[in-house]
Formats: C-alpha cells, sequence, structure tokens
C-alpha cells in the first residue's frame, strides 16, 4: 500500500543543523520521508555527513554559506546550531519545521508514537487567540471549544505564525538548573496546544519548532552565537524575543504545547554555563527591553519591523556591551541577505489591520 | 485510624450557593467533612436546605442576608447563584474554596478520585508567575522548574490570589455554543496549572473556585444578576475581569488549569440564552474596558482599586445601559458591607510594590 501524501508535503522543508551522521532520522522515517530536508553542517566543512537512504534533501557547509552569502555570511553563526537559520532563507517552502539531531520520536500516554510534525502543522493551520486567555486552552481542537465569556467578536482568531513544542526527558534547562537538578527528567504529558497571550513573552526553544516562513520567516534568525562571540544558547531565545515581539504588533499567533519530541541528550552542564553565563546577566536587561518595546505603525512588514528592532537594539542594549552593536548590525545584514535569497517577497502584512 | 488534619483546616471556608438538598456533600466527605461550610440559600427562604450529617456549616438565607445587611443587602443578588459572595463577606478564614451543588468528584486519567480542594491549597499556596511565560507550565510543581531563557530575577514569583479550576464532563459554554454543541463533552484531562499572564484576561468560572480572601476578597463580588436585573450567568465573569485588573495592578497571582471537578448537569440552554443574551453583546464592550483599564499608583488596596474601578465602570459602560450605573452603585455598597463586617481590615497591599 502506498503511504498517503501528508499535509503541506511540497509546501514544507525541514530544517536540520547538525555535526555528525544523520542517523536519528531512521527514527522519524515514517514521518519524515515525503518531506525535503535542509541540512546545515556546522563546523568543519570537509566532514561528511552521513544522511540515511531514501530521504530527499540538500545540504550546505560553511563553504557553501560563504559561496551564497559572499561578505553577508558574517551574520550566520559558525560553530553553533544558530547557524540553522540560513536554511529558513534558503528555503522556497511556505512552512518550516526545525528540529535538533538529538530529539526522537516521543510517545503519548497511551503507548503511541507522536507525529511531531503533523501537529505542528495541525497548530498551524489553525488560528490562534492571543486576545483573551481561553481557560479549555485551544479552542479549535475537537472536543473544545470557546468557554462561556469568551467574546464573539475574537472567535475568530488571529493567523498563526509560530507552533512551539516541547520535550518529554531532558528539559530544556540552563546550566545552573542542570547542575542543581541533573537528574531531573520531564515525565509529565500535558495535553494541550495553548496561545501566548499578545503582550507576554516566552523562551522559545529552537529543538522542536515550527513557523510560517511567509508570515514571519525574516524575523527568524538566531543570532550571533558560537565560534568568536561572548556567547551561546541564546539563539532560539533571541529569536523567540524579536518574534513575539513582532507578531503581537502584526496580529499575529504565536502557540505552545503539543508536539512533544523525546529529547535523548542532556548536553554538558559545565559547558553550557561558560557559553550562557553572560547571557544569564545579560537577559535580565534584555527582557524589560522587549516587554517594553513598540513598534511604530508605519512598520507594516516584517522585514520593516524587523529593521526597526535592529535600531532600537543598538540603541538600548548597545549601552551593555559592544556585542549588541555587532548583533544589531548583523540583523540588518540578515534583512538584506534575506531580501537577497527571497526577491519580491514582502514577508506578513498587518493581519486584521490589528498592528498597536 | 483518625483522619489526618488536611491542610488550612482552620483557615479556609468552603461556600456553596444552593436551592436544593446538599446530597451532593456524600461524595466529596472524604475530603471536605474537616472544613467548615457556608452555604448560601437562595430563593424562598422558607424552604428547608437539608446537609448530610457530620459536616460543620452555617447557613445563610436571604432573610438572614437583610438582617446582617439591612438596606445594604440590596448589592446581594437574589434568585441566582451570584448570592454566593455573601459567603466570601461573612467568612473570618482566609481562603476561600467555592464549588456549586451539581459538581462531583473527578477522576485522574489513572482512575484516582481527584481531591480538588488540596490542589487548590496546592496553587494558592504556591507562587505565580504573571510577568513571563514558563513553557512547562508550573514550574513549581514536582518535577517541573524555570526553563531556559526564564530570567532568575522573576524566579521568586508573587503571591497567588485566585485559582481557577476546571471541569470535566459538561463545558461550561454560553447558550449559543451550548444549542450547537449539545452532545459536547469535556473529556481531555489537561495535565497543567498555569499562570494567566500579565495585562491577559480570562473568563472565571465560579464552580470551583478557590482564592485568597486576604488578598484579593473585595474584589470577589459577582455582581447584581437573577431576580429583578436584565442579566444572568455573568457574575463570575464580572468578579473575575476586575479581579484580574486588580491582581495585575497589585502584583498578585491568578492561576487556572487542575483541579478538575466532575460537572454533572448542563442547565437548560433556553434558560441561559435568555440570562445571557444581554451579556452577550454587552461584553464585547465590556473586554476592551478592562483590556484598557488603569488604576492609579495610589490604589494600593484592594478596596482602593475596586472603589476606582467603580468610577470607571459609571463613566464608561454607564453609556452602554442604565444597569452599570446601577452595577457601580451596588460596587460601592459591597465595598461598605465588605468593610462593615471586616473592620480594619484593609485586604491586600502592593505586593512587591510593583503596581504599574
Amino acid at each position: 500500500m502506498a503511504a498517503a501524501t501528508p499535509l503541506l508535503k511540497d509546501e514544507l522543508d525541514i530544517v536540520i543543523p547538525t555535526i555528525r551522521n544523520l542517523d536519528f532520522l531512521e527514527m522519524w522515517r515514517p514521518f519524515f520521508e515525503q518531506y525535503h530536508l535542509i541540512i546545515v553542517q556546522d563546523g568543519d566543512p570537509s566532514k561528511t555527513i552521513k544522511v540515511p537512504e531514501g530521504f530527499d534533501y540538500e545540504l550546505y557547509n560553511r563553504n557553501d554559506i560563504n559561496k551564497i552569502l559572499g561578505p553577508k555570511a558574517s551574520c550566520i553563526s559558525f560553530k553553533d546550531s544558530a547557524c540553522r537559520c540560513f536554511g529558513y532563507m534558503v528555503s522556497k517552502k511556505k512552512y518550516i519545521f526545525t528540529i535538533d539531531d538529538d530529539c526522537f520520536v516521543a510517545k503519548d500516554p497511551s503507548g503511541k508514537e507522536i507525529n511531531a510534525l503533523a501537529q505542528h502543522i495541525q497548530n498551524l493551520l489553525s488560528p490562534s487567540t492571543p486576545a483573551f486567555f481561553n481557560t479549555l486552552y485551544d479552542p479549535f481542537r475537537d472536543g473544545a471549544d470557546f468557554v462561556r465569556g469568551y467574546p464573539f467578536s475574537l472567535r475568530e482568531g488571529v493567523p498563526t505564525a509560530v507552533s512551539h513544542g516541547l520535550w518529554l526527558n531532558i528539559p530544556d534547562y540552563d546550566a545552573p538548573t542542570q547542575l542543581v537538578k541533573p537528574l531531573e527528567r520531564n515525565s509529565r504529558y500535558v495535553d494541550a496546544v495553548l496561545t501566548i497571550p499578545k503582550g507576554t513573552l516566552f523562551p522559545m526553544c529552537g529543538m522542536n519548532l515550527g513557523f510560517n516562513r511567509d508570515l514571519i520567516g525574516p524575523a527568524m534568525y538566531f543570532g550571533l552565537m558560537g565560534d568568536g562571540q561572548p556567547i551561546g544558547r541564546y539563539d532560539d531565545m533571541w529569536a523567540g524575543w524579536c518574534v513575539k515581539v513582532i507578531c503581537d504588533h502584526l496580529g499575529l499567533g504565536v502557540k505552545t504545547g503539543l508536539p512533544y519530541i523525546w529529547h535523548s541528550k542532556a548536553s554538558n552542564p559545565f559547558v553550557n554555563l561558560r557559553k550562557e553565563y553572560k547571557g544569564i546577566f545579560w537577559q535580565e536587561e534584555i527582557i524589560p527591553f522587549f516587554q517594553a518595546a513598540t513598534l511604530p505603525k508605519e512598520c507594516t512588514t516584517v522585514q520593516q519591523c524587523y529593521i526597526e528592532l535592529s535600531k532600537q537594539v543598538k540603541e538600548k542594549l548597545g549601552k551593555i556591551d559592544d556585542y549588541f552593536v555587532k548583533l544589531s548590525d548583523a540583523m540588518v545584514t540578515w534583512i538584506e541577505a534575506w531580501d537577497e535569497l527571497n526577491p519580491g517577497k514582502d514577508s506578513a502584512k498587518l493581519a486584521n489591520g490589528s498592528a498597536k
């Protein structure tokens, strides 16, 4: 029996950053094999990455990135999984799913293997409800709806830009928490998808993440991390803060919750501490900055919003450390590179004309 | 074997509004029988309400309310379960749990009976985290914590004022949704407790609700509903909107999620439609009003906040209908009556000095 054609087969790319052979794909074969993969090889470009047979993929190493972007390649991190955002830029599809190579298929409480990609697609194809909290969570799921007292005018919701999935087993903790709780495992399966309310920031993890590239792609920049940079492990956080501020401004939704993947491998907390320690105190200023950030009404595309945000980063965060001046410049370079590779595509527009 | 003393045994009252014999308490006996009950009898005061033996309770009917409050009794609804808030006012305890008499003990997915009260207590005794979203939900639960990227300065959280519990079986839908989906039942057990973020409103249902009376009691007014009033079924919603705005201002937290109760009886959707229909269009203006409402820094007690809110209600919502002028006056009467029954008790103060 031929496998049925999965949803969005030709409209979604799976982006995987890696430094090793992609044996983990064997486990995902039933769910991924009909989709196209974009593999971004991190680190030494002379190393050969083996991809299991039968997968349709394109692979980019550092030499490819340099060739394609020229001097603008400076905005893509090296020796850090932040390099994955190059994959978002070269994709020509409407949707992206990105996953780490230490993430395996999780099981739901009934023991059934979870098709994480299918759940992300379901999240992305149904609206979000950022303006008012629904106590039964996602009102668009089977068996759920809006509860009494939910304004009818808000029940249409807004387009969903981001679907943030979670992890069973190894939780996504920072180094201090890893050190304090080395044995903690996440075994709680929470059967919910919910919209992060407008005006609320969240820590976006890049391990298991889906998004609508047409709506929010140019804001999914994973910053400057790794080789030559003072911090690491804040790539996805940075993207999440920028994305949320821009989604709130443009009237787009961000969901979190299902699907779960099985996160197999705890990274070394001592190495993580070295990468994170500046971020841990910088974030105490970065988060109030993003909480207070507002974008002018004139910013009606993601690119315009992102450029405006880069200016505010330089002005307000540049005082903390020169790193943010460099990051601000890289944000501009990123947008220039994005527009070069995606000509004539102004991502997003004002959904519902609801810019604040 | 003597039963162990449950948490907050002498610091919590269970408030139950009812028009019938309280046979439903039999099912709750193992969880409730060591606590004190405050029963607020709705409707005909000449009727006798039977309470199962062994429960320690006080019961108030309309005659009692009139005797205790005198002319101020006008702020307490008649022929509507909104009368329950009289119980909050006469309680002398720090915590309140209120439950409807058609709510039974639910079972968790393992088949174990859920002690809803114990879960509310757990929610109320641990902090809330309204300033930033934690993707693993309540960071204070066993096996969970704050995830990577959560600012350390926000990890202490804020005091929890409200614990909003959910319902399995009959969902809390409005009349139109009941009419469209008469057979829908909530069978999804979502194993999560989460803080409703600052700045976000939610539809608070009074069926299964715990709160800290010292922190937020005077804002838990269930408004004017039922006999002689143009609407019903917005009593808990009204309280929820006021409570959330005041909690956000005073730096207090509101949690929703666990515990579940088993909601046994769907109310009549035709009757509900009659009660709700004005509320359904009024809420389209009420919610933007509460979303935009701000309280001045000078308001540092719940009473001050509530009086200020009553003024704004009169000024801004009074234009919709005279009902809101009457409601605004009742809000003031409620506070006067509260202070009369609770002399020398200025509920809440600025937690963390974080009024916006």
